[in-house]
């Protein structure tokens, strides 16, 4: 019910600045449905770039654009945040399976998850030994563990209607994985990806080893491929050969990308719309998230377009880094604090390009209630929802500060099919639910920048 | 504001039916994400038969495979109703540009409307018109129109957030277009396709010609193929060559599909959810309307898994003939009629297989506020907006016999990307997506059928 009585107060509230601002906002949508950048800007990020892993060749070119993007959408000021970033590397990696007494093994799609461990080459021949869960793996004797592949085949929970929370549900398989089989003296590790998709593709996403175990190599595979190792493991004995060449090389230096507006009457509050620059290696990494670059340098646009000179600083932050290791958020928040920044408010869109319900809040309830105030300015643009937690990989650390956080929130129901995997390409993004992400963002970047939090 | 009243006034209604109803739409939405079968039904329809415009061979098999659908699911009765259809063929088309002084002609993707006539095999040479407006073409003196092809270049509105309105908008140069041209001695007319993407897909679609105004060929061009048409429009005489062998044929009998589950309690009060089975002759008619028939034969699998026994008669009923006669529509009216059947409630899912937003309605306020009264139950399901007019073409007979409407609102931003053209497959549909909007369907039928309206 809760949701009801906001917008019900919300609509009190509202009377006294809407017919300004429900004018601002509509000034501000039709800008980008007709003239925004971002759809054509994420093309060019996505297919004459590519995927853009941190410390790769393409993130140090995706750097370079995203500036002079900033740049020619009319950004005051633009410049780069030095930020030191694992570098890690895929390389070659093949998964065969064996089952049954042919003797034949037979390649399956793969990928290493991110930050783990190689084979060092060699081609490791293991035993396949299949749980459900955790707990099945902590019943078994370690002994029956020893030396073998664990398979953990957890299925995405498609019964949430929110596929966040299949995801939350699901990722501790990859994220925890290593370890708890490790522990147990497992030589490497294979999971059912964390996807909702009903195909092949593996996804990949970041895994990470305790100090305290041996790393072992850790790979995805798709739905399909896990059905099918499923019913062989029902059956009977599975092997595998496992090789993957994938690595840890010295940590490299890359940036943070930021543009700003500065504000006309307090430029010392800041607000950031911001989204990652960094992807995984794989697909073109167009939701995941090149969709909250393009997003949030479309705001920086819109102002400028329509002569909107924000009151507060506006800026927008592309994140290095956040896949696997989320240095650029840290460098941020280290520097806004060293700089003594004043950050009134800081949104992050990092749930994919698509079609837009809510904005998420993680701030004190007087904040939440004053942005909740403007929802009715909202709801032409089908974003009715903002009775969600929110906020983002990136801008937690700032959120530590004490900073008030939001986060875009898309229809999800597409996101964990193409999350993290080969599929997640600049053909699945559409330009218009792309735009009018960047239209709810830009709206309440607007109303904030006018009337503070 | 309205919505938000609203709202409230139903959450208030909501306590006294809320516990169990909301167990029943989890239980609704449980069993269609986890076990349902529209998204596997809709690859059998779409891949395995394709796209089926009335009275061709792959509508007949559409007819076959309906009726052994809604047999599996579990309806108590299943029936074909026979109706007339137009039977209009496509056959060979081509359209060829030439501008400048150079004298090439280059060939561009076209397609003819539906239900236009052709050029009898004739290649027609015709120099083009071109004009923006209905308004414009009006002032040219008929000399400057006779046996020229009118090239209608009306641009799809970016910027109505609601496509609908788009389409509602653009959509009278398809319809009255060849009417208009004729009526000032025009020989063709081509339309830029009433289409939101930023590609070249033609987009096909019914015309129709007056019977005071000789019948002229009508095509459709996408949208790059008109830019390129307006930039050398502007910069001197363009010609065309076109061709196309599309006619009209015999009416064909074909079939309404209709599965029902007779209500335990009042099965004289019939409730329908419905789609229609016809598509165009391209793409694989998978949104445009697979989506709504394999949401409608979900309903009925749903209630019969669940083992909920409706207390009123529950029907799904697949039209024939949406797209360029209504001939189904108009049969399942007349048959009601001459029938003497009690409908409640008629819902239609025809504007695609995207996230459900919400239910539009036609009925008297008193239904309307009724029906609101169970917002609260459906917004865990993303289903948020009960404000909207709606029906649909195939029940509007219905709804002018005094039947309550109602059609389900999905996310509208990709559809007019894909509406009508090649690009209507079956690839664009998502699982949970198309799944979502079946729980909505299932969701307020399944109240109707407990509650009445």
């Amino acid at each position: 019910m809760k949701i009801f009585y906001s917008l019900l107060i919300a609509s009190f509230f509202c009377n006294a600045l809407c017919a300004n601002d429900s004018i601002a906002l509509r000034r501000i949508s039709d800008n980008i449905l007709l003239h925004g950048t971002c759809y054509d800007n994420l093309r060019t990020l996505c297919k004459d770039i590519g995927h853009r892993l941190s410390g790769s060749p393409q993130s140090e070119a995706a750097v370079a654009w995203g500036a002079q993007a900033l740049r020619d959408a009319g950004a005051d000021t633009v410049w780069l945040q030095p930020v030191y970033v694992p570098k890690w590397v895929r390389g070659k990696e093949s998964l065969q399976v064996r089952s049954g007494k042919s003797g034949v093994y037979r390649d399956v799609p793969v990928l290493s998850l991110g930050n783990s461990t190689g084979t060092d080459g060699r081609v490791l021949e293991l035993q396949v030994i299949m749980v459900h869960s955790f707990e099945e793996l902590e019943k078994l004797p370690d002994a029956q563990v020893k030396g073998k592949i664990v398979f953990y085949n957890y299925r995405f929970r498609q019964d949430f209607v929110t596929t966040f929370h299949g995801y939350g549900d699901a990722v501790k398989y990859r994220s925890q994985g290593p370890n708890r089989a490790s522990a147990k003296g497992a030589a490497a590790i294979v999971i059912r990806s964390v996807s909702s998709a009903p195909d092949d593709k593996p996804h990949t996403g970041m895994t990470s080893y305790a100090d305290s175990v041996r790393p072992i190599p850790a790979v995805a595979i798709g739905n399909t491929t896990a059905n099918d190792l499923e019913a062989a493991c029902k059956k009977g004995t599975v092997h595998v050969r496992l090789q993957s060449e994938c690595r840890m090389e010295e940590p490299a230096l890359s940036w943070n990308v930021i543009g700003e507006i500065r504000g006309s009457v307090y430029p010392e509050e800041i607000i950031v719309a911001g989204g990652h620059l960094d992807s995984w290696d794989v697909g073109d990494g167009a939701h995941d998230d090149g969709a909250g670059c393009v997003q949030s340098i479309e705001v920086i646009r819109t102002f400028k377009a329509l002569k909107l000179q924000p009151k507060r600083t506006v800026r927008a932050v592309l994140f290095m880094n956040e896949e696997n290791g989320v240095k650029g958020g840290h460098a941020y928040a280290d520097s806004a604090k060293a700089r003594n920044e004043r950050h009134i408010f800081a949104l992050e869109s990092d749930a994919g390009g698509f079609t837009p319900r809510g904005i998420g809040m993680n701030m004190p309830e007087e904040k939440k209630q004053k942005i909740r105030s403007y929802a009715p300015l909202f709801l032409p643009y089908g974003v009715y929802d903002f009775s969600q937690n929110g906020g983002g990989v990136d801008i937690t650390p700032l959120g530590r500060q004490g900073v008030p956080l939001a986060g875009l929130i898309p229809d999800s129901q597409r996101y964990f099919d193409l999350h993290h995997a080969a599929s997640d390409t600049f053909e699945t993004v559409n330009h218009r639910e792309l735009k009018l992400g960047a239209i709810a963002i830009t709206g309440l970047v607007y109303l904030i920048s006018e009337y503070g939090l």
